[in-house]
């Protein structure tokens, strides 16, 4: 079968389609123009197949170029059929054979096994399998011998390293394992030797059951298709898993892999980007970067592929537009074309969707709601009701990060990592990962007794999940709620998030209930990241002539405790966050004390970035954090113009909460809504509440409503 | 003359050149799409012509958009004949003329007169001006009627209120004046009283000397056509600047207004052009924001006109490009078409100038050194050693910005101001502006004893100026020097910067030279206000678990002290902003100490923006500051990528200095430099200097003299 192919990921028909788009406008024109001329800039350079270095250092960095070269320049030797390049792969390839077995292994620095090229596996794993797909489109250039060599003196070796001298670390359930059976099985199969897709796909011992790609992507996802680590470990794991199931397609036309298992092939693709911001760029859940978008390379493979195998989809074209590129491969053709057949593409606006978690999808879900307003533009709102994301994991179920206007607002602080960033410690994580980036505190929600959840142990919180209470993801009220039971002992937590619609706004208000309930009297902190500059509160307040941190651990000795004052009846921040402005307000009392605090104590190395936070502390037994946060008007400094820098709502008041219901007032300049939540577990979408506060009687059915009042306030 | 006029500014022809750009791409064209659709939207809205507010509340807003949109309709009726648009602009005059005499005048609340629509003087000529420029368009659609009743009721009383009532603010040398006499002008046209015309040329009093135009274009500027508020203030005066020169051309042809004077037109807007950065922002020289750019209207406006009645500048076009539009006038058709005629068109690439300032240029200068490099990124260093700015004026006379790689390195703070930002004191000047903004300490300079320069004495300030001892603007090696004497009593100091090019870098190297000389001891503090992330420092310096601030006036106040350490020999800090590293490195010792700060502290009301810098503090009588500033590397954390986070520089060593001359040493990976520079004020591009320090003898020709040496270094 192998001779039939001109490389195991594109037949000759795939590789004329390509060749059709040369010179194109098209997206796959494009991305073949920009591949040529990264791929010639890189020929230019001297070859160099270096020896070691740590993480981050030259050789690292060459060994990682080399081998996405000469995956880069094995295409475009098929594409142009311009022999440069394959004289150029043939020759990195013939120094690395050359030079393979005489690197000796890396000394071990983590839990991941050193390679040869590598300090760890799985970089040789990422090498591996470019390498392979280049080999695979020039072989049948190279003479006999030259084939002999390469596959004696570096594929053979590195199979047997992967499959046998680590068979342990080979094929397991883990987002490093895709990466390890997609390598060998790639490589496998340009060599020609398929005994090595085989124990890819079903695992060493063939069973389909502890290891192999099948039993991977069976069990790796939540029926929703959502990754337990999060979109920016996930959107690393797509890439091996496209790449492997484009393969098996090929080879293994028998398994209908996307078809496999319900399709969780197309589902996990679906999930992945159902995540991402209106921008494209993913919300950082558990560690992650701030930045990490759709552009990214897997991401990228993961379009297209889905773009080749499934039915069209609208919004997978609107990313393909932010992406600007599509794989280039058959199934980059395919979604290029798709492209280029519409009339006009749209930015993606995705629905609000809700994603299970676990491997049945009873361990909690991530909660995610778009509403778009009449200019066009998107707010999202992502709540955390989940698993711990194993040892990634942030304590911060119940969590919460909002977005409009093409920024994040309630931000989520990401990971404490400068990566790749050698003299940051090799790039790795930091320090101040644990002791801020992961607590409580650094997140939007409340830490009890300034501690974190689950007093930051890991293996009490793998246990545990957010318990889902409803979602409404449709309309102009969406929302979702949740509970979190014990992950502070004896308090039992449940959140209830809102976008609600107004005439009289431009954008949705976010309306948000964190409830708390407990025998015993606790510290609450409502913290709320947000970035910008200050622009007006209601609240006397003192700022601090001598900065103290606002705690000894958990996170708070990272926080420089700028400013605090007495909280009003409905306590009012307001902010400038680039061309916006945002008006927090929640309704407390004179007992309770707002602080404003920046990130960058307790700090030696400079490793944090300083960031600001508001936190609302109450001491309470149960207690309601009812809060709205108003979008509005406009700023632009360089025009000079500013619009509604107040917003239109004045005051927010708790009308009652108790374990069967919260109702809350939100008045401001004709503005006057009343937000009833069930908060019964065992409540329906059919639920009749009634329930009575101060005299009144309110009632609704289902899990929430919010009415408009007539009585006009001024 | 005036019933030819389709318009005070534009002849048929004018019109008729711009009607053929209608849906063309050109830059008309794309300008006048723009103005469609901006005036169309504006004209959807109700009409309002309401009473008084503050600055920023809704009425001033509404006039001065009202005022705007009179021009845009009258252009547009011209322009496409369409009646709506003159219909719109008689609506809204016939309204104010009603309306006008019955608006009471505003309180008075500064210096400068109220109007009844503003309350300054100075809004009400702006509105003015836009206001007879859009009847102008439309007066010979209107009934007689209508001429008469909007000339008496609205445009009579302003030209009164303008020239009897506060005839002491009319016409005189300040940037307000020329907004007072080109809207009293380009009234006095619009509605056929040329008399008004005549006095705004030549001042009420008729002499050319006290007042009016001729007077203000000849005594504003110095002879290198710098403007002394800056550059922020010079693109607010060029607006009506420009509009009144173009009718000066149009209705007294005879006075060859833009030969007036050796040019003075064309040569300051070209001054003010050239103080601005790679990307088209201004430097925030004098009070100003960190945003303003050339694609403000008085800009536009200005670079059309140039176009339109100067040489062609090939500079100028790519302004033009920045600004992706022109003016929609004849000039601006002017510039599109010789936009159009070139098959393409660059970025501008600014030459190195210095501007003198003072009516006689003898008042210092300020200095803008450009070095572009071999990927085409522009390095731009700005000096001030001219004279302090009146009232606008900071106190950072030998201050420098630095940029490159599109983002401003060594920053200017900018104003302590949220311009426009109603509940930020009406958007005006801040108290921060006064106690931090304007310190010498928020400056990249030297502050002595923890003081400002001149006390922060505005009148002995402005009694003073740099003295400017060399400016060496093209080559390898650029570089600039000046003095400033008695500043601080008893210190005098210099300046000298370079731009370095090296072929082991590929940036320019940033040499700064501090030198200062006092007969007692003094404690001098150097800082650099950077932005970004601490990467490394060779220094141990404690992080403090207490903030204090760094002092108690002169803007230290505002400072907190984040940490502090002993200086090194060369003492080394890199950091991250963007995706570019920097590493400063400094001659110093170890009793040198480095503090490292960030900007916020004694701000009740969240005024000031969170800023971070680096002062490095001495104690000494006479003492340089050797520092080199490399720009190195690349980050991008989306794709997470990191290349070259070390620089190549290891060490800075002062080989000796005086009143003679400074030489220094710069060592690192292959690269080994003698800089040596004349500090003689008598010093000539031909003076030969040797000195000896160390039993060492140096010698060179001129200013100064950059040796590489072939030693080198590990």
């Amino acid at each position: 079968m192998l001779s039939n192919l001109n490389s195991v990921l594109m037949d000759q028909q795939d590789i004329t389609d390509i060749q059709q788009e040369l010179g194109k406008k098209s997206l796959m024109g494009l991305s073949l123009k920009t591949l040529i001329a990264d791929t010639d800039n890189y020929l230019e350079l001297p070859l160099d197949v270096p020896g070691h270095s740590p993480a981050g250092g030259y050789a690292h960095n060459k060994h990682q170029l080399n081998g996405k070269y000469i995956d880069q320049a094995g295409r475009l030797f098929l594409i142009t059929g311009d022999e440069k390049y394959a004289q150029f792969t043939t020759d990195l390839l013939m120094q690395y054979a050359d030079k393979y077995l005489q690197l000796g292994f890396h000394e071990q620095r983590n839990t991941n096994p050193p390679g040869r090229l590598f300090h760890q596996l799985l970089n040789e794993h990422v090498w591996l399998l470019y390498a392979s797909l280049g080999y695979s489109c020039i072989s049948h250039w190279l003479s006999k011998q030259q084939r002999a060599y390469i596959t004696a003196r570096l594929f053979i070796p590195l199979l047997d390293m992967s499959t046998v001298q680590y068979d342990f670390d080979f094929d397991r359930i883990h987002n490093h394992g895709i990466w390890a059976v997609a390598s060998v099985a790639i490589c496998g199969a340009a060599i020609g030797q398929e005994k090595y897709i085989d124990m890819s796909i079903h695992g060493l011992k063939g069973d389909d059951e502890e290891g192999g790609f099948l039993a991977q992507i069976s069990k790796l996802f939540a029926p929703s298709g959502y990754y337990m680590e999060g979109p920016y470990y996930h959107r690393y794991a797509i890439r091996p898993l496209a790449m492997f199931a484009e393969l098996v397609h090929r080879f293994r036309p028998e398994l209908d892999i996307f078809n496999f298992k319900d399709q969780v092939i197309g589902k996990t693709i679906q999930a992945m980007l159902s995540t991402a911001y209106p921008n494209g760029v993913f919300p950082a859940l558990n560690d992650a970067s701030q930045t990490m978008d759709i552009k990214d390379e897997g991401v990228v493979i993961a379009v297209s592929l889905f773009s080749k195998h499934y039915p069209e989809d609208e919004n997978l074209l609107g990313m393909a537009k932010i992406q600007n590129q599509v794989w280039v491969n058959g199934c980059g053709t395919a979604l290029s074309k798709a492209y280029a057949s519409k009339e006009s593409v749209e930015m993606p606006c995705l629905p609000s969707i809700e994603l299970n978690e676990g491997r049945n999808g009873d361990k909690g879900a991530q909660g995610f709601i778009r509403m778009q307003n009449a200019n066009g533009d998107i707010s999202q709102l992502v709540m955390n009701y989940g698993q711990h994301g194993m040892g990634h994991g942030h304590f911060d179920t119940l969590g919460l990060t909002y977005f409009n206007n093409n920024q994040e607002v309630l931000r989520e602080y990401g990971f404490a990592r400068w990566v790749n960033v050698e003299p940051k410690f090799g790039g790795r994580y930091l320090d101040e990962n644990k002791s801020y980036a992961r607590q409580t505190i650094a997140h939007n929600l409340v830490s009890v007794d300034a501690g974190c959840q689950n007093n930051f142990d890991v293996d009490i919180a793998d246990n545990k999940h957010g318990i889902p209470h409803f979602f409404v993801g449709s309309g102009k009220v969406q929302g979702m709620s949740a509970y979190a039971v014990d992950f502070y002992p004896g308090v039992d937590q449940q959140r209830t998030v809102l976008l609600v619609e107004h005439e009289q706004l431009a954008h949705p208000i976010l309306v948000d209930l964190f409830r708390l309930s407990s025998e015993e009297t606790h510290q609450y902190d409502y913290s709320l990241q947000y970035q910008g500059q200050i622009i007006r509160t209601n609240i006397n307040y003192q700022q601090h002539q001598t900065l103290n941190t606002l705690g000894d651990d958990f996170g708070y000795q990272h926080l420089w405790n700028i400013g605090q004052g007495q909280a009003q009846d409905t306590t009012l921040v307001s902010w400038l966050q680039g061309q916006s402005y945002y008006t927090w307000l929640s309704a407390s009392s004179s007992d309770d004390t707002l602080f404003f605090t920046r990130s960058g104590a307790s700090d030696p190395d400079f490793n944090l970035r300083s960031e600001s936070s508001l936190i609302l502390r109450r001491k309470a037994k149960n207690s309601l954090f009812a809060n709205v946060l108003e979008t509005h008007g406009y700023f632009n400094e360089a025009v000079e113009a500013s619009l509604e820098a107040r917003g239109k709502i004045h005051q927010v008041n708790i009308i009652g909460f108790n374990n069967n219901a919260s109702v809350i007032e939100i008045l401001g300049d004709d503005i006057n809504l009343t937000v009833m939540v069930n908060n019964d577990p065992n409540a329906t979408s059919e639920s009749q509440t009634t329930i009575e506060f101060n005299n009144q009687s309110y009632s609704w059915q289902g899990f929430l409503a919010v009415e408009t009042n007539n009585t006009k306030r001024s």
